[in-house]
Order: C-alpha cells, then structure tokens, then sequence
C-alpha cells in the first residue's frame, strides 16, 4: 500500500455554517480518555497545531483563529494525532492544562442526560468571570 | 438555577456543507474511553436514537438517516449521553458490537500521525467488502 500523507492537503475539508475550509477536532485527555471538546480547524489552526505542539482552533463564532488557551493558560499539548477513516475529522490526544471548557469545567461535556433533563456531573475548576476578563 | 432541558428545540442546530439542521454526534466505547467516530444527526436521527437506544445519524454523503448497524450489524447501543457547553454536539457512551468503522476496524481513528506520514495502528476485524455488500 502507498505511504499515506497527513497534510492540510489530504484532509478533506468542510463548510460549516457557511464557513469552508475546516476540519473537525475532537480533543481527549491523553491519559484517562475523557472527551474534553470539539471544535474547528482551518489550514492556519492546523499547521500551527503541528508547528507548535500546542492546540489551535478556528473559531466560527469569532471567525478567527484562536490559541486553546491564549486567555485563560490552560493551554493543550498534542501528545498524539489521528485521523478519521473520511479524512475529515482530527482526534488529539492531549495534556490539557486546568479546564478545556470556558465554562470552567475540565470538559465541555460536563452535562449528562437523564431522560430529558441535564444534570451536572463536571466539577468546576474555575470562574470564568475571573478568568476571561471582558 | 432552573432546570435544564435536552431536546431537539434546546440543541443548537449547525449547517454542514449547506445542510441545515444538524448537531455534532462522538461516540465514545463506554469502557475502554476509546473514541470510536463521529457523525452528524438531524431531527429524525437524535429522537431517534433517545427512543430506540441505539444510534442513528444523518449522513451527509448520502442524504439520508442512517441506523449505524443496519447493513454490518455492528449496532451502537446508548449507556450515557452528554451535551457540550454550547449545546451544538453530543457525546455519547455507546456499546459497540464489532467494528465501528466502515473500513473494518474498531475506530474510524485508526491511522496516527507520525511526522506527516500516517500509520495504521487499529486492528482490522472484519473485511469491508464482505459485509458491505454492494
């Protein structure tokens, strides 16, 4: 079989909410498995992913790149990438610092369902009031 | 703080490659941690899936809602269900009868980067082209 390449070329990218050219991310804490977020890269995110080591996104709220970690220093280190079967979906297993979430939690899944009612079952780490100083 | 609320009209619903109406769908091995893929659901698909307890999505190749499992058999049973932050993804605790990915093996992140190049470290359980009869 042909060496495969993963380089912003051989991602398939995808337009979300109108916005093209991005790849999903999902990270997970690399030492216990938990899913601490999901979020969008464009080709500026990911290369500076790999060039850095340090996990950037691409914000489509914000419509800007965006550094984990740039205001509040829980910043995440890629231990190890993959990539989905579709090319379109990228996993980092990560060293996170403090809290992925910007609601404070260590996990932005910090919500579990139960029978139609969310319960909390995150711990929180932090106040975002203190954190992201407006 | 008031109760809150998981259903379709409390998600927030995303575009992907100009379909409307969409949320992001992880699902995670409910045991070993292991991210097993990742899709999209629309409306049909996420009642869906709360009603049966096992997962639906809505693929965005093909149009159409698909019961992961209905052509492998490799059916994805619901234990636990999450909602990130801003309410636009899910992750889901799933039991994974066989081989999650279309490719044959456990996870659809079978490949890791290493240096650019991509190497297969999932096992391959099954032969694609013989349970995906075409």
């Amino acid at each position: 079989m042909a060496e495969e390449k993963l380089n912003w070329n051989t991602l398939k990218k995808r337009s979300i909410d109108g916005i093209g050219g991005l790849v999903l991310a999902i990270t997970q804490d690399y030492k216990t498995g938990e899913v601490l977020m999901t979020a969008f890269m464009n080709q500026e995110a990911f290369e500076k992913t790999l060039e850095t080591g340090k996990v950037h996104y691409y914000s489509t709220s914000r419509n800007k790149i965006w550094l984990k970690g740039e205001s509040s220093g829980n910043f995440q280190k890629v231990k190890e990438l993959f990539v989905d079967c579709d090319m379109d979906a990228l996993l980092l297993k990560i060293e996170q610092k403090g809290g992925a979430c910007h609601e404070g939690y260590r996990s932005c899944f910090y919500r579990k369902n139960s029978k139609g009612v969310l319960k909390t079952i995150g711990e929180k780490l932090f106040n975002p009031n203190e954190v992201y100083k407006k």
